[in-house]
């Protein structure tokens, strides 16, 4: 679902090292503060990102509905922001947070839950 | 850079399971293993996750040099594949390496180096 621009609140000096993608998103890594476990990746426009930094909560943009989304608004399963950082070139954030409950929709507590097949040629470690 | 689809042995059922992009790519999100640091964020095509699954070095899909880029080939500093989980909704990849060197090219252990400040309304914690 397309995205409608609107006004933002973000800091300019922020948004001016966003580097976007065709619809005016960036990545947001999502980490669990203490675990240090990556829980899920979600998107974030710039007035999420604002609402992000400022409002306590961490705030995406969904994709799929097409709207700003409080992650936790309705499974009661917030993430409480405890630091964001921008990546060197500007298309990705780490969001570290508090995840109250599970991160994914699945009840698991990262989305991350669905391990590959790994196979390494002889001598090729770890 | 437009991406040219190419022949992958990637295993059909890993392929059935990816949800691409509009570009063929699903996002790679890079972990350090021990540190749990979160390093960098790539793209794969079905071909780089092959090469991630089976060659033991982390391959990803440069979408600026348009090329496969095994990460490390011409700075040495490698990710060796320790192991890769995807997502619940099978569009992100987390992909679980030991670390040679910097992972950002900028010479920082990773790319999530830019703090972003961070304010709480009253009464919104952690």
């Amino acid at each position: 679902m397309s995205r409608v621009a609107v006004k933002t609140d973000l800091d300019p000096a922020i948004a001016g090292r966003l580097k976007r993608n065709s619809d005016g998103l960036v990545a947001a890594i999502v980490r669990e503060h203490g675990s240090g476990d990556v829980l899920m990746l979600a998107w974030m426009d710039d007035e999420a990102l604002h609402r992000t930094l400022t409002t306590g909560r961490a705030t995406y943009w969904s994709r799929s509905r097409g709207e700003y989304w409080v992650k936790g608004a309705t499974s009661g399963h917030f993430q409480y922001v405890h630091d964001v950082a921008l990546d060197c070139d500007g298309d990705a954030l780490l969001v570290t947070v508090e995840q109250v409950g599970a991160a994914c929709h699945t009840g698991e507590h990262t989305c991350f839950h669905n391990e590959l097949p790994v196979t390494r040629p002889e001598g090729v470690t770890p």
